[in-house]
């Protein structure tokens, strides 16, 4: 987006429309499992109902693409936009966000029936042949539709989290069938390196321009920080230490009572944890998650380590190639145990990997022009970048530069560890 | 309640079990007009949802009736006393008020069926032979349940005001056929008088005992305040002159932002109020509500007049009779113009009216034993005293010994303002 | 005040005159013992800083004395109106209340030189021959000096035991050489009484009109609850039971972490209470003080009594005669020991006592007119009536009409409880 | 520090000793104008009263090095270490930051015996001959009471604005004599660049180690922005303008009324400002100071640029040399004008220049060992970088490698902004 392009071919247009359709079909199915009442629960002013989820992906569409590209352009409702605009200050006011769990209308099933509307429309409008600038926003369409189908689970794991019948989205994860491989950490080189999104292909405004940048020498660990190893840092007194945290980290820590990952309770002696399945004990093997930046930063100082910088992950996620992460297409909608395999493992699916970097625009950054400038640039503060993608992301949406951000005391996300080292 | 009563002959159990049926079916049907979104909503703290209502004062019937009537108890679902119990700290823990919203589970169909397992096990009871204590709290619970049924009103209406579609409730009220009449004062005598109920009716143990107090010579308006006479307090700077006001009432306008009672809106040059049917212009005629303690207070000043006691409204009422207030099972429910009949009109119906009585035991007051003595009792400060009834209060419901209390900024009942003078 | 009086002769104005003189003088004294960084502090939005009491009770007479006296009137400073007005809405804007910690400038010696210069012009004024509104006006101000004296001592109290080095304002009182006498519940009779303040010496526009109300026979205790009793409370569980409690009582208990008085410290296997002369341990014969509305209450309940009305109070005070309180010039600044004497003992001096009676205004209450009327009369709602006075209050001060008032969880006031039963 | 060092010569410990004696005498000039009740202001949690920075950088001598050096170490006092501990969680427990404006005692005049006598204990700590590395924490305490120097200013600067008396500080500065020149680009080549200190001279810990890093090529401002310049920023709308902002500045704006710098006031149709000296005409050719850096990253989008990184600063600033910027040595305590003159002027002296780099560590970076590790390290997420040092900054303090750090919305420090651009 917002880099130069070759001409739209034939062929790209209907490849753009063949996503779209299958993106729409899963935000659907992803939504199925959950009741009208269910799709309304608004449990922190951060997470969305899943119905607010699926009429903001829907106004998306019908606002960038549909507004521009039919001739005699009608919303499907004059007040839509004020529902289901999320933070566009261009596109006018909205909903304000922690009211969005008010909506009892429209009800669920009109909000579908505003989807299917919406899907027709932009079918009949990529048959009448939809500008390349058009078609470039509607394939951001289809990428932010997936954030969206991940905010979807997160939002409704803290919210059936929030139940006191802690209700089950699916089956229960059953807990890993190995143990998690020995940790290592694997020596990387220093030197001007190049990081960021090129090429022709889909990439968001903030992984761009592709730069050069300087590395030290470093290593990285092979796999993700396991429950197992969480338990050996609370154990030690983890929570308990002041000198392990950096000083907003230990305010957090105390303010909030934290003792333990997000979605832990106290089991008898040892602990429970909350799986869109349901309760289940927690699993030494499995990547921990729910950590706030806080956490990892913790963590790693406590491991005689620290996090990575995104430069470091995102080389060594390029040369390491595809990997074999779970991602949500997957079901399990949980870590599973790392692979034991040489090498780095795990970078992509399982859980977002916090680094150190502070989430800011790259040498040379542009936003995209117009309203769709406010997608990733006006966060460009207060935010630290996660990499990698989770057991929530679907499959395909995540590349190595791929930039997820967060503030730093946010656990409702899939998010986990990576530790790395000074050479 | 709580008072020397006769032995209960086999007639009053028939006439409480018969009570408890027509009201429970009310409280059905009164929810009936809701999606089972719709009953989800919880608008602020002090509201709750529909579903939450529909659910307490089920548990009411099963917690303080049933779990003591029957030999082999076993309450419908293990959490329901967690998720339903309201305030009784006797009663065990519960969930915070203001995460009532987020009780997506059980789903509303889920309670239905357990209002309808209640209401087959109290008939059972009842049919078994009650004991006459506990045929008084299931005669409590049955007027328990008709001021959730206001509740659930007056929070569907705040729910339904808060959504950017307002949507209607019911049919439109219309504006009001006739004027209101003339405001008189109507002159009362001083002396010792006595009020609070007596005799072997049901009462809430607020209401007792029945004593005795001094009145000084006074005068009553012989009507409510309208919304013409509200425009009129507005025209002239009410809501912006300082020496009209409480210092916490002040506070409370410059804090707000209030400049009109609530659910009012600017329209154009003049001002139109949502209704339970949707909005509509606002009718001069009608009685003036959803104004707080502080607004009726201030009005009050401004008119250089006060707000009426406790004691010199509860024996105008018992004087005055009957009259014809609209009551919520008229349907219209939203207050009507008052009746052109000399005397004291509409002191039940219409609008509840703010007293200057702060709420508090009368002498000798003694709570009901255990837990159901927190019903009341426990909320004897800071609060205020309102007389009367509303378009959304059941018929029958109230006495001119009743005691309703809100504290003094509360604006989502329906509280009006009748005016009082010293003689 | 606000009441006809008799044409003022002149040996009236000269009394005024003298009393102002005294009562001036020893606010000074008062705040002597005070560096002018201590006058500075202000520990918490409701206490001001000594500095800002001396300049506030100066402005007072400043403002609605020597304004209207004096041909050429000229503030002292431009800015001093807005500085040290502290809440008349009619005499302009004003620095905010949780801000008056803030001025540095003026120095304390120069409120000392503005307190000089207005005590001249006031004896100028007085020997002009000051109107006999405006000698009303001025013996108001004497009285409402001595209000701020009583606060003055409140309000330093709270900034040292907020201090961490815990300094003295004066000597360590002892703990009282004498035990408490044991309680005693005595009884009174019911019927039409008369309250409020009468005849031509001053009193606050609230304490009028003297008027005729109703008591149902009681009992009221021959003294207040000591430190003694207060220890069995917190023995028995009195912070831990919630059924002791009203409910914003218990709110209160849990929001706050009350487990004790305020000022007391749990010093080993006992208690330690600050006083103004420093830290020493509780006096099981002292009568406790620093209570809120809600602890009394819990207690009285506890206790298996209530707190008293305000008729029943005043009643009993007017027939039982001065007394022999310990009052702020006997320097002790701190309850002592009741005596051992039949009826009741201490209803003055001592301590604050709670009642149960919500602050309101009396039937044909009439507040002062212009800026003098939001004294008293815009804070009727949300607080309480203590009576009595305590070891804080000038000698002198207080009535047995006299009405003061705090909300129910203030508790830096020297309040404290006297017992009640109904017959 | 924390790096290796060369034996140290006696030389070495003499020279630390004498500069101590400076910055100490200097420490006490600048309190001097302030009265004992101005340096007990706090007008702000992020703001410290003078006498506590008074009392905070003496104990910061007494606990880092006497305590060491001392063989019979005896506080000065025992609650020092509770009054005068910052937040290092390892020297224990302290008086909470927001209420430092509580501690009337010790006076100030205590709060200097107490400079007097640790001076003396350290002048003779140095004359008994101090270990090496307690020369080293001992320099470390000049330039941490040279940084608590311009927070003494920068705090009394609020502490006085914030009285409605606005007092001066010192003498009003006079409006620059000369026009500012004109705003240049000046091109700056890409590379691997190194920044960071090196070398034995001393450094904090967050300056090291020297590493090498890669620049775009780009351009930098030849002196920071003028009032006249946001005025023009003003006047375009920048402060009404939400595209010009990041979300979360956007939400400062409005939740905080910003719509100028900070202590600029209306003055009829024009803008004055409160300095040091008092208020006066804010003056176009003087570098705008007090503002955060959400306001620097609006008006540098606004006017086509972006602010500044780290490493493209420091690398100009190293190459530029010492320059002539307006320090706090100065005297005028306010911006001047910059000199016309060709290349990057002002880059030290006038006013900090935010820069967009998150504070962060730096590859390698290593915390001084014990409680000292907490001086830098600890606040290293959430906060934004400037450079360069500002009219309140002791001359000597700064160097090219020094990294100041505030959060995105701090105002009260003399923030000034120097625009970049990409090249």
């Amino acid at each position: 987006m917002g880099n130069p392009r070759k001409p739209d071919p034939i062929g790209r247009a209907a490849h753009v429309a063949a996503r779209i359709g299958a993106v729409r079909r899963r935000t659907v199915e992803l939504a199925a499992p959950l009741t009208a009442e269910d799709a309304m629960v608004q449990s922190m002013p951060d997470a969305s109902p899943a119905k607010w989820h699926l009429g903001h992906t829907t106004w998306f569409f019908e606002t960038f693409v549909l507004a521009r590209a039919e001739r005699d352009f009608r919303a499907f409702h004059p007040r839509y936009g004020y529902l289901f605009n999320s933070y566009y200050e261009a596109a006018g006011p909205r909903q304000p966000r922690p009211s969005r769990g008010l909506l009892s209308r429209p009800p669920l099933e009109e909000v579908l029936r505003y989807r299917a509307e919406v899907d027709a429309r932009l079918a009949a409008a990529f048959g009448a042949g939809l500008a390349p600038d058009l078609v470039d926003v509607a394939e951001l369409g289809a990428a932010h539709e997936e954030q969206h189908q991940e905010l979807l689970l997160t939002d409704v794991k803290h919210a059936f989290a929030s139940s006191p019948l802690r209700p089950a989205y699916g089956p229960l994860p059953p807990a890993p069938a190995r143990p998690a491989p020995a940790l290592a950490f694997v020596p990387r080189e220093g030197g001007v390196v190049e990081i960021g999104a090129s090429g022709p292909g889909f990439a968001f405004d903030n992984e761009r321009p592709r730069h050069r940048t300087w590395l030290e020498p470093h290593a990285l660990a092979s796999r993700p920080a396991t429950c197992g190893e969480w338990l050996a840092f609370m154990a030690d007194g983890g929570y308990r230490r002041a000198e392990l945290w950096l000083a907003e980290g230990w305010d957090a820590v105390r303010a909030n009572g934290w003792e333990a990952p997000l979605y832990w309770e106290r089991d008898g002696a040892g602990w429970a944890v909350y799986t869109l399945g349901g309760m289940r004990a927690v699993a030494d093997a499995e990547p921990v998650q729910h950590v706030s930046f806080h956490e990892a930063d913790a963590f790693a100082r406590w491991a005689g380590a620290r996090l990575p910088t995104e430069p470091e992950w995102e080389v060594a996620a390029a040369a390491a190639g595809a990997g074999e992460g779970h991602f949500a297409d997957a079901g399990r909608l949980q870590p599973d145990a790392a692979p034991a395999r040489p090498g780095l493992v795990q970078l992509a699916g399982d859980v977002w990997e916090w680094t150190r970097s502070a989430y800011g625009p790259y040498p040379g950054f542009r936003p995209l022009s117009g309203a769709l400038g406010e997608y990733n640039g006006k966060f460009m503060v207060s935010q630290l970048v996660l990499r990698g993608g989770s057991c929530l992301t679907p499959a395909g949406h995540v590349r190595p530069s791929y930039r997820n951000f967060f503030p730093p005391g946010a656990r409702w996300q899939s998010s986990g560890v990576r530790l790395a080292r000074d050479a």
